[in-house]
């Protein structure tokens, strides 16, 4: 446990400003007097590169390196050419601090509005890759924008890659108390990609007896995500299948208002870097509409991750109470902030 | 419209049989007395490879090239390494007749349970790419076994392939009376494939001025499957998203028992293969709890696709009257084949 916190802030755009400081608020209410809470903002985002064309320039990158932590709003605006600034900076973060755990928590809070008819009992966690297959930028396209176009994606899969957030996986899965992991990738039609997960999430089974297994195709499990959630307790799974799952997981669970994750370093090496799942919102940015809880369970996350157990928890049993009394009247962004901040402080 | 049909039938493992013969039954039952129907079965899956070795030899593909149209039950059992069956059998008819449009309508039929609560309308079809994507088997793997294992999936995507199935689906949703048509991809991340597809879409859309179009990443539009349903009416996507999305369509309009698809080459030069989504379901096969629908509403999509539109409504409209009327006790597979070939002949 960590007795100063060097906290590194990029707010983004759209909400992101706005959730990001509901995520600060409650982040100063919770921590102990004694825990020293330093912030420094960084400006990237759309309107960074519409002023100066750059993404995320390595003074920046360097900087950010030597904070504790990163924690980030949601970057993005549609007047950016897609693909610019989720390569250019979110990804580019995810690759370069190494963020190979990608860390997705999924629960049905009490009062919230779940689409599922009967309210299922969900409670899992999604670990997902977060330096591999489709997402690596490999690929091309050749005699683009011509009728003889050809363009490819290449998925690239190590067994150094697959290994270490498999074994993440159990880890997390054995300190849970239902203790069952399952595997999710589509091993019948992505033979060699498919065959190095299974085999890989095989072998280092050997080592955690305690935990219950299974594997699933990608499309079977998202049938399983509507139909039985209450089965899953720990998913693993590739890049491009933990984020389409995880998007779906949310709206299961309530929504992308709620959903948190980080992404995560866990050898220390670089910061890792929390951010609620949802994006930048522009059509409500600005109105007091957004929900900050996302970021704030983030930030649960965040201290977790340093070491701060406690607070991390105090955060969470407050989102929960304060879901449990929600009355269904309209609460702004930061009157919501407000309400969980004095949770966790009092 | 055919005098004649020339059908190709593969039962397959598990329920493929069961379901197959009642599939069978309502095609007999629905056809005019001048349509002549030959049907010719080939012994293909789990137990052929078993006692062979073989998938599916040359001198069958040749001999399945000069029917009409095939109709498949299910392939594939435990028994059999993943990947086997998919790659050697089901992947290889798609992929060798050329079933570049993969159609699989989504409907929420009355008295059906679906998951969501508050039953949405849902009615669309998802119109996915068959020939391309991470589907082509390209890739490999380096020092398999080893701790140093590379593996590659390589998703190919062509203006050639992209162009005729985007074109297909605009034609689709322009004979809807909603005309409004969704392409699904991931181009926020997959940049060169996603805006190869998305060129294609704009260029294409230009020549279908009376329709809406629309974009999603592949992420999104699974949480609107869930929340907003109703929203969608033609989608479409490549070969892998289709296969994820039309599974958790399955599931949000009843289940798998339900959903029908064709893969169709509309060129003509093969037959088209029509088959149910869900698979062979070992566990229950020789129970008779298989639900035949899914079965018989491909035999409806197979029927359109010949030329036979008013006998294929005609089993449409016999699925929905039969299931308004379903009161909820169970009916065997045959029961529920009976009950709409009497229907459908009637
Ligand atoms: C914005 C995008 C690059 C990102 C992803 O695909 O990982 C987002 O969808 C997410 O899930 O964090
Ligand atoms: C069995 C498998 C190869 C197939 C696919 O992935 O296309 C199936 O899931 C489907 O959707 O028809």
């Amino acid at each position: 446990m960590s007795t100063s916190i060097n906290l590194a802030v990029i707010p983004g755009d759209g909400i992101g400003q706005e959730v990001v400081a509901q995520g600060l608020k409650v982040l100063t209410a919770v921590l102990p007097q004694d825990v020293k809470l330093e912030t420094k903002q960084y400006d990237l985002g759309a309107q960074r590169w519409h002023r100066t064309g750059e993404t995320l320039p390595d003074a920046e990158l360097e900087s950010l390196k030597h904070h504790d932590a990163i924690l980030l709003g949601a970057i993005g605006d549609p007047s950016v050419p897609s693909g610019v600034l989720e390569r250019g900076l979110l990804l580019k973060l995810r690759f370069a601090f190494d963020h190979f755990i990608n860390l997705r928590p999924s629960k049905l809070f009490p009062n919230t509005a779940t689409p599922l008819a009967g309210r299922p009992e969900i409670d899992f966690v999604v670990v997902r890759e977060g330096t591999e297959g489709p997402y690596t930028g490999n690929g091309g396209s050749l005699r683009t924008g011509t009728p003889a176009e050809v363009a490819t994606e290449v998925s690239i899969n190590t067994a150094y890659g697959v290994e270490r957030v498999v074994r993440d996986a159990y880890e997390r899965a054995n300190a849970r108390p239902r203790k069952k992991l399952t595997l999710v990738h589509k091993n019948n039609v992505l033979v060699y990609a498919g065959h190095l997960w299974k085999n890989i999430f095989d072998k280092v089974g050997q080592e955690y007896p305690e935990v219950t297994t299974d594997y699933l195709h990608v499309d079977a499990a998202t049938i399983f995500f509507v139909t039985q959630p209450e089965r899953f307790d720990v998913i693993v799974t590739d890049n491009l299948f933990g984020d389409i799952l995880t998007d779906l997981a949310a709206a299961v669970t309530g929504g992308i208002g709620l959903a948190a994750s980080g992404n995560i370093n866990p050898t220390g090496a670089f910061p890792s870097m929390f951010e609620p799942v949802h994006g930048s919102a522009p059509d409500i940015a600005g109105t007091g509409k957004a929900d900050p809880t996302a970021t704030i369970l983030s930030v649960a996350l965040l201290l977790r991750h340093l070491g701060h157990e406690a607070e991390a928890a105090r955060i969470e049993d407050a989102v929960t109470a304060d879901l449990a009394e929600r009355d269904g009247t309209f609460r702004s962004t930061d009157a919501i902030g407000d309400a969980l901040a004095a949770r966790v402080a009092g």
